[in-house]
């Protein structure tokens, strides 16, 4: 199984680098294939069909942003700093990307929804499985600080929710001007979005 | 001309319904023919590729849209509600697009940054233009309501491109939801990033 496990792992790598450089849509399993350097056959042996491939990759990606994610936003740091940090981190790895590949790529999640998510029921469903569960790590950090007296919003999850949309919207435009800086802007919208008070936490992160 | 000007409008009608349902890289030429119900040749005759298609269907819905929003931005009303009335615009035409293909197909625009703004970048110049172009309207009006002493933003511009990012994000909850009452959160989170006090014009609008 040494070859046949690396041979997957190869395959879901290889699709990964492409849907983010191209969208799923306009890949063929023969160049998904090629890319990894391994044969068709390989590829059935390990997947249904580019669908499950998808899905794959999809679960792989949300592991490591989970775990990611997790470090940052259950730490020891104070609730808002935490979301700083959260910020910086998405602005570093979409740097990084772009510094790999020469464009912003975005967020794999996001892309997948505006190109799938109206015509691919078993991706849709996935990835609102996962938002959903961005949005509840960030509403357990809006909870801790509202009741710090830090935020003023009236409903932690729905200020959550207005934060990851803006997350999403600063990373579409990230990656249409091809220009991480963007993500700057973050921070400063969620102390708005969250009726924060220009607090001592907020000083201590910028 | 007559049946020719027609076919060039079948085509555009064909091709901005199947990429908002399906995306653009999943499309050929071929469909889009069959589904506007001319020929092949007919398609060669008004566009050099796909490609020149697709910044046609931009271009027609942007003129489309960009009309709807002047009439809303540029209007007598006070500009706090002119925002509302933009969120209110943009929820029914989402739920218009929801009730006559099933699912909601969110912001072409969105859309399509997503999917091809890394690697088509004569599409990513006509998409940054018409998100610059949508930021700018938006700004506008912040401006005036800065003016009035309406809204406490250090800068009309930075707090309009948050704006109309809050409005992507919510748009793309609203496709993976497939739920376009995502985008009555719209309203609060633009008065809480434009640090508007509760205004009478808010009370007014809702």
């Amino acid at each position: 199984m040494g070859r046949t496990s690396d041979a997957r792992e190869k395959i879901l790598s290889a699709a990964q680098t492409l849907i983010e450089l191209r969208g799923y849509s306009a890949l063929g399993v023969a160049e998904i294939c090629k890319a990894a350097g391994v044969p068709k056959g390989s590829f059935y042996y390990f997947f249904d069909s580019k669908e499950s491939l998808a899905l794959a990759v999809i679960d792989e990606h949300w592991t490591g942003q989970r775990q990611a994610w997790g470090r940052i936003l259950d730490s020891d740091e104070e609730p808002l700093r935490r979301l700083y940090l959260l910020f910086e981190a998405t602005e570093a790895a979409q740097l990084a990307g772009q510094e790999s590949c020469g464009t912003v790529s975005g967020c794999l999640f996001g892309n997948l929804t505006l190109e799938m998510s109206n015509h691919t029921e078993a991706i849709r469903a996935r990835l609102q499985d996962i938002f959903d569960q961005q949005v509840e790590m960030v509403a357990s950090v809006v909870g801790e600080a509202l009741a710090r007296g830090e935020v003023t919003v009236p409903d932690a999850q729905e200020a959550a929710r207005a934060v990851v949309a803006q997350l999403e919207g600063q990373v579409l435009f990230a990656k249409l001007y091809n220009n991480t800086h963007r993500l700057g802007a973050l921070w400063a919208n969620c102390l708005a979005l969250l009726g924060a008070r220009p607090p001592r936490t907020a000083a201590a992160a910028v």
